[in-house]
C-alpha cells in the first residue's frame, strides 16, 4: 500500500467511495443526497490543504484529506478525514491515511490534530485514532442521526502532538 | 432594546461590530484580516439560517446568526454566534441575542444548540451560555491563540431543548 497526493485522474475512483459513505449516513454529517460535483469540491482541497489516496496495486482503496481546522487563532490546530472503501475495511488502510496526515501535520508546524465530529458507533474509528494518540475531549449527545441506530453521540476528539 | 431579522439597510452598523471584534483577536477563530465583503458573506446567512441584530434608540447594539450545525445527519442541532459593540457590552444584549435564537432554534424544530468553539478566556461569553442552560462538553487545550494571552482552550458547549 502507497499513500500519495490524489491526482485528478483518481477522482473517479475516489468518488465510489466518498459517495458510498456519505450515502449510507453512518460515520459522516455529510449532506447524504450531495452530487458528484459537490463531493469533488468538499473532499479534494488545494494547498495549504492535502487531499491524499491509498493505493494498493493500483487501486484507489482509501482516501483522506487534512487542513487548519480553523482560520486565524485556531489555524495552529489541524484537522483530518479518512474514507476506506467498504471492501478494504480491516486491513490497515485508514491507520495508514491516519499515520501519513498526522506526519504530514507535524511536518507543517501544527501543533495537535483535532476531529470534530467523530460518530460514537463508529468504533473501527475511535478505536483507531485512540490508538494513534487521539483522546476522547467530549460527547455530544445524540448529535449524529444514524441512518439505522437512530441519533448517537459525536465525539471531539484531539492528539496533541 | 429589540431583536429583529438583519436588513441590508443594518450592514453599516453591523461591519463596525463584526471587524473590531475579528481583528482584536480575541473571541473569534476567524480571519482577522477578513475584508468587509468576506465579512458580510460569513456572517449574513440566507434562510434557513438567520441572521439578526439588536436595536437600542435606532442603533445596532449587536447582532447574531443562527443555523445548522452540520448538514445531513446533524442537521438536528442548531449553532449560533454572538457580537456585541464593545460600547455595549454589559447591559444585556448578549443574553437577549442568544434567548432570541435560542427561541428561534426551538420554534424550527432542532433539538439543541451547540457552539463549537468557545475560548474559554471569554468568561463573560462561556458565564452567560452557562445560565441559558448550556454545558461545557469539553475543551481541546490551546486551540485558540489569544491575541494577548497566547494559546488558550477552546470549549465545546451545549444545550439540549
Amino acid at each position: 500500500m502507497r499513500i500519495r497526493e490524489l491526482t485528478p485522474a483518481d477522482w473517479p475512483q475516489v468518488w465510489p467511495i466518498v459517495r458510498d459513505i456519505v450515502r449510507a449516513g453512518e460515520t459522516f454529517a455529510y449532506d447524504p443526497v450531495m452530487t458528484e460535483q459537490q463531493a469533488h469540491d468538499m473532499w479534494v482541497l488545494r494547498p495549504p490543504a492535502i487531499t491524499v489516496v491509498a493505493v494498493t496495486d493500483d487501486r484507489v482503496t482509501g482516501t483522506a484529506n487534512a487542513y487548519a481546522n480553523r482560520p486565524g487563532p485556531g489555524a495552529h490546530v489541524s484537522t483530518a478525514s479518512f474514507m476506506v472503501s467498504a471492501a478494504e475495511r480491516g486491513k490497515g488502510v485508514g491507520t495508514a491515511l491516519c499515520r501519513f496526515v498526522m506526519e504530514w501535520a507535524k511536518e507543517h508546524d501544527f501543533v495537535g490534530m483535532q476531529f470534530n465530529a467523530v460518530a460514537e458507533s463508529n468504533h473501527r474509528a475511535v478505536d483507531l485514532y485512540m490508538r494513534l494518540g487521539f483522546e476522547i475531549i467530549g460527547t455530544v449527545p445524540g448529535a449524529f442521526h444514524h441512518s439505522t441506530l437512530g441519533r448517537v453521540g459525536l465525539h471531539v476528539m484531539y492528539c496533541e502532538f
